[in-house]
């Protein structure tokens, strides 16, 4: 799957496209959030799903679970920052928490 | 964990506790329903988080999937019957799916 | 993903080149394999594994558990037999059983 | 399910318990290991099947991956130490590693 670096006016609009998703410079750009479900069974349910979509894509999120909260870390390190997969599979992952109303996280 | 035989009372209950599940006589008594998902995304999230629940109750479902569709049949096989584990799997089931709001199965 | 029935030459060497699965005609052709594991955490596992080929292939197997047991059959509806996609699942599901050495199911 | 605290003995045996696992004193005691896997597919048939053992347990793993890494850490946040809990888990994740015979970490 072929995919191509952010432009500037795609990194620009990443607080409207992506508006749950933290932006940071390290790594050439990374996009961060961390998902608060009810419980372990949610959060490996929707880590499931990921999974899925990460395989689909042949593109694979760093991602830190404890109990009922995911935090994901995307970044394109071949391209050596945001690609197109990125933003991929940041929607992807909020489209598939979105059934279970996960609570923003706090202090994160 | 111990389980037992529902009664007459329960058994003669499961319109109404568990009205999505079709109760058969084969078997000594089994509770089967079928979820229709909107792809195998969502039903193979669903059975993960079954897979969860069944491990924790070591009380294991029959399930048959194609795409979007989970069929699931309980009985206790060890008790030649339905039990409290086959009432506690249904809800589990049903909870679980819940979020997705699937869709009633046409002809099954 | 492009895909195209078997022809004449690959239906008939299927019993070497996937010689654990049975080829019935039914439906334009299917091929059948049940995979007997020790416990149900095999055998869950390794459904995980398979339905991430699947969602990478866009084709997904017909199956059923009980416990330790996953039988899968497998067809291209859409071209209305045995296709190469197929073949793929097929090779896939035999390499991620391997590691678990399922025994041979019995009268099936 | 009751747990406890270890004492100093089965602290003390922690390297020859579990040769596999970092024993720190951080938090009243961690234990940490990372498997690192051919790919993604088996580091998430893995995940999946710690999953199962972390529900039964009620006892769940820190973990985070990255492709076919998975870093994991134990320790009983309700007891302040590392309990008889986190030497199944952490037993349970080398038993099921083992059938990939995932490699050593480096640098980690």
């Amino acid at each position: 799957m072929t995919t191509t670096l952010l432009d500037a006016a795609a990194l620009a609009a990443l607080p409207h496209t992506l508006p749950g998703w933290q932006h940071r410079a390290e790594r050439g750009g990374t996009l961060s959030r961390t998902f608060v479900f009810q419980d372990f069974s949610q959060a490996f349910g929707f880590m499931t799903r990921v999974a899925l979509v990460a395989e689909q894509l042949n593109h694979h999120p760093e991602w830190h679970n404890v109990y009922n909260r995911v935090a994901i870390t995307l970044t394109t390190h071949d391209l050596g920052g945001l690609s197109t997969l990125d933003l991929r599979l940041a929607e992807a992952a909020d489209r598939l928490a979105a059934p279970f109303a996960p609570q923003p996280a706090k202090g994160v």
